[in-house]
């Protein structure tokens, strides 16, 4: 790993389990075992690297938004796939992405707020296409956007890999919730749902 | 108010905002007006005001699931209501209860995790409950448990009073959302959904 990819890596770890403001340079350069003052070679600030972290994981959860094709059915299927998976694959840097962003001060905070509404945006796009399509039923696509994105993120919370249901149990399940939720009935609509 | 309700009340808005290791005593202090030494005349540490913090919430949630009645789905309805007002009042505190808890030390830490459980076996009860009478379907009670908590607890993410829909609005929608995932169709098996 090149040395600042693991700088970003062990920031990530301690930004989610610390919080921002009580990660110092100091400690972050104990657990690389560097000399306090070689850190910023390497980076600018410990601000540097809250945004780094926030961008790496935006990139990851944007990558899914990409992937997505077929039927507004296949893609909340595929989303609701690909978004745990980059929370199960990127525990830390998604909890840092979820909540340390906040303590980010400007031009970094409207960075990171744009990166989290070009997200949600495209999430909301799914769900409107759904109901443009007649697919998805629901009062308010922006509502609708929320509630799945609530229940989705909130998984880091209590996703563990070695829990009784896999990665790939739990996506299977969350999808047809979600579906559910958005008015596809098993043997509804699609056909396949 | 109190003392000791004020230096809660003000504990509770800083550990929310900064977290809980980037708190100091100091800080408490300072904005309660008071010297650092005399807050010790109403806590022992830092950490008391934490599981306090904890505990208030726990009540207020736990305070929820004791006033349900009616069927399963009537139940739900009002688990929604209940448990999204308690965020839009309590914002910090449960901010707290879902995050700053994790940075308690044993036995408070068991305390809490124990608090957090009691309310998540009582709404997975409600769910089990409606799965017995047949009104809910869903492969899990416990995956649908997860799910629907998740969808709530991450409103206090993004809900905001002066937002475009009202909390009554906000929860009726959901109840809706959160009744479907769990099988249960507008004007469905109980005639009023």
């Amino acid at each position: 790993m090149e040395r600042r990819d693991e700088i970003l890596h062990i920031a990530g770890q301690l930004f989610s389990q610390r919080g921002y403001h009580a990660t110092s340079m100091r400690e972050l350069a104990r657990h690389l075992n560097l000399q306090g003052g070689s850190l910023y070679a390497h980076i600018a600030s410990k601000e540097e690297l809250l945004i780094e972290v926030v961008r790496q994981a935006a990139a990851r959860f944007l990558g899914v938004l990409e992937g997505l094709e077929g039927d507004p059915v296949a893609k909340i299927r595929a989303l609701v796939r690909g978004h745990l998976r980059v929370i199960a694959e990127e525990l830390p840097r998604a909890t840092v992405f979820f909540h340390e962003w906040k303590h980010l001060s400007p031009p970094f905070l409207k960075e990171a707020r744009a990166l989290r509404r070009r997200y949600e945006e495209g999430v909301q796009g799914v769900v409107q296409e759904g109901v443009d399509k007649g697919v998805f039923r629901t009062e308010s696509a922006r509502l609708a956007t929320l509630f799945l994105l609530s229940a989705l993120n909130w998984t880091y919370q209590w996703y563990r890999p070695e829990g009784p249901l896999s990665l790939e149990e739990i996506s299977e399940q969350y999808a047809r919730l979600v579906l559910r939720a958005l008015g596809v009935w098993e043997g509804g609509e699609d056909g396949e749902a």
